[in-house]
């Protein structure tokens, strides 16, 4: 059986960003629709913003935004207080353009330093329809 | 500054699962509130999952589901026609029950087959908030 792998999958964690930014729902929001259009992926929903009140463990709050492109996904949280952010780009391309996630995002939140994480996903995925 | 790490990360990529719970809408969102619950997770949002229809490359369509979960998410993209499923479940606590997570994705979607990554968020979330 010929396998391909299936796609890729960037992971964020950003530090000492903008706490304003980082509060700002619209920003969120405009974020996961510009990464699309900048990766050229078709969005399968709008892209969504919550915001998530915060928990007495070690999350002071923050929103989370998520939107669902070509059967795979781009998330978003922010925490402002602690000037942090953990975005997903995960694509059923290979390719992506990792140089441009990344500046895109410590641009728009003014993150001051990034942990960038960067895998295969699916490296099994079959070529050909199996059912 | 204190750090710790902010939160886990898995991924589960999983092939020769079953065509008909692939293709379920039900199964899909069914597992979305049953993996928050087993693994103790407050929901911010109800589970969701749209259809996917596919695309010309690789792509012959499938279940697209996502919940929000406190501020991280868990997501579940299903590729029936494949018999693949990829799988995000991505938490704020750390001590994520790994073992329970892939079992119970090979269970619900009888995969014969699974990589699972597993990586740390965040490893330099500060302690106390900066703002």
């Amino acid at each position: 059986m010929e396998i391909i792998n299936f796609g890729e999958h960037l992971m964020l964690d950003g530090y000492f960003g903008n706490e304003e930014k980082l509060n700002n729902k619209e920003i969120v929001l405009k974020s996961l629709g510009e990464l699309c259009e900048k990766l050229g992926m078709r969005q399968l929903t709008k892209p969504e913003v919550y915001f998530a009140p915060g928990n007495d463990i070690k999350d002071p709050g923050g929103w989370s935004g998520f939107v669902v492109i070509e059967e795979s996904h781009i998330s978003i949280h922010t925490f402002p207080k602690k000037g942090f952010v953990s975005a997903d780009v995960y694509t059923c391309r290979n390719g992506m353009d990792t140089k441009l996630v990344e500046n895109y995002l410590r641009n728009t939140f003014e993150l001051k330093e990034a942990e960038v994480q960067f895998t295969k996903r699916g490296t099994k995925y079959p070529v050909e329809n199996i059912y």
